[in-house]
């Protein structure tokens, strides 16, 4: 059994923009379990926008990160020892268990996973957290009518992936913003996308007036700023747009919305989620994806770190746009954790 | 039967804010009814903030005003001439009949009202298109549960008015926001509103916030701008915003608003809406309001400029909040126009 648990916690608030020294990695000694305690190797460690939230002490929807304490954030792992007798070692789980190398808990957040047909790491990307963010952002916000056409924002990331390939078997039009040629290409041939708009390449509104010559309906923003805004004039009447983040606005000031009035004009819904407070609708998408992504009509791509001592360049980066697809830390190998 | 009409045409676009220069009084003719008309002596027109986005040759909700034509708007009046059997002298009609004292038509867009309990002119007001407009506005987007904050702008205007007066039956508790101390005192104490904040004193925030100690459910917006701004600051988790009217950016550059990321924060919605796209709920909402009326339990209050030629001044001080209560026009004393 092991003795030391390795881990990355919050070293400092970031001023502007964050940065790896905002973090620290520490090593503690792991105490033997207590009675109806469980301990879970972690495997995969997900890295997600809204951390980047919580890293300040201002108001958001999370309660902010405390100052030395371990990082919050899901993970997969398998369970490695419990007193627990609902836990029994060789379980595959996911959960809330942190930026750690091995998490110990009652069991409580903890939920079973099977990955016979699906792979560990999609419990946190398109079968888990981000696959039920697109799911209900898009069915229960943009509420796209086949034939309407939607877009999405980071629409090669975790989201925006699983929001565009839904909307196609819906039978929308389906048109990307991405960050550049390589994720464009990705999201148009591989994904399947109608149309992706390159946001770095200089033309936004006219690429976008390209790309949806009937303009948008619905759409799944994951990021705020100058792209919600060059979106805001393609809306259709009666469109509907999901807000699912702004990280445009992460580091430092956040932007303006440019033109309000286009909500009145065009009598758009514009909407706020965060998909924690629909918990009673995840069994149901869970389930949905789960079967997509087994039959191959999901697809996914993920960004891998090695290493929990990566995790914070690798989260900065993604903040940057660095990732391609799910940005994970791989913190163990499979066959060796096995062992 | 009379043989000439005056009306109010428009004569140019205003070029920044508007200007009473930009419209002209006109005599015309009057052509002898032809087979199927019907002829309407207007009483009073209807003075509203809408008209001012119809001046502009831009893409809004209503297709621009043409220039050279009769400005459009509703007015209230009797019938004096008709060739048409479903219309009788005598009848008290309401309708899109513009800025004139005569309108001449085929009858479609009239509607016949009961002027026995209900003021004619309030079917302009509390009992038309702006009680209508607040009915819809608070009940299908604030939708306000009782305990629930409500607040709302312009608020002893024609929307505002009806807004609090009917989240007040609900059993919330009403903030409005108006420009002047003696708007706020008549809101508060005529209208029965909790509190009133005095956009205008300087203090915006820190009223808000002593008028809605427990935070904001649902808004309903009728200016757009800083008040906006301020009151999305205040606005609790899962709150509505109704964005019905955006008068503060109708001369010159509209505003921005300034913090988006609050939609995503509090996960608010924010919808747009136009009465008319709901002429379905238009016969249930006059109804209820014209019984609460009736029954003297909706109040409303007016400002009548007196004779067509003072309409272009009166619109333009409406849009600088110089009317108090509903702005209106008598177009002619009814006890005249009676004989």
């Amino acid at each position: 059994m092991p003795d030391a648990n390795r881990q990355v916690v919050l070293a400092r608030r970031p001023d502007g923009a964050a940065s790896v020294d905002d973090f620290k990695l520490v090593e503690v000694a792991l105490a033997p379990l207590g009675e109806g305690e469980v301990r879970v190797r972690g495997h995969f460690l997900s890295l997600d926008p809204y951390m980047r939230g919580r890293m300040n002490d201002a108001k958001s929807y999370a309660a902010p990160q405390r100052l030395g304490e371990v990082m919050g954030g899901g993970a997969v792992g398998v369970v490695v020892e419990s007193r627990n007798p609902a836990w029994a070692v060789g379980d595959k789980v996911v959960g809330p268990m942190g930026w750690q190398e091995y998490f110990t808990g009652d069991g409580s957040g903890l939920n079973k996973v099977d990955d016979t047909r699906i792979p560990l790491s999609a419990f946190l990307g398109s079968v888990g957290m981000p696959g039920v963010t697109a799911w209900h952002g898009l069915h229960r916000i943009c509420k796209p009518q086949p034939g309407e056409t939607v877009a999405v924002s980071a629409a090669s990331g975790a989201v925006g992936s699983v929001v565009g390939q839904l909307a196609r078997r819906l039978g929308c039009r389906v048109v990307g913003v991405a960050g550049g040629a390589e994720k464009c290409a990705y999201v148009r041939d591989t994904l399947g996308f109608d149309a992706c708009v390159d946001y770095k390449a200089g033309n936004l509104q006219a690429d976008l007036a390209a790309a949806a010559p009937n303009g948008i309906d619905g759409y799944f923003d994951n990021v705020g700023g100058v792209v919600l805004d060059a979106v805001m004039e393609r809306m259709n009447v009666f469109g509907r747009i999901a807000v699912c983040g702004a990280i445009a606005g992460y580091d430092g000031k956040p932007p303006v919305l440019r033109q309000p009035r286009l909500i009145l004009v065009n009598r758009l819904v514009m909407q706020g989620f965060i998909v924690s407070d629909h918990m009673a609708e995840w069994p149901a998408a869970l389930q949905e994806l789960g079967s997509l992504v087994a039959e191959g009509a999901l697809l996914f791509r993920e960004s891998v770190a090695e290493g929990l001592a990566s995790a914070p360049e690798a989260f900065i980066g993604m903040l940057h746009g660095k990732n391609f697809g799910k940005q994970l830390v791989r913190l163990a190998q499979l066959d060796r954790s096995r062992a």
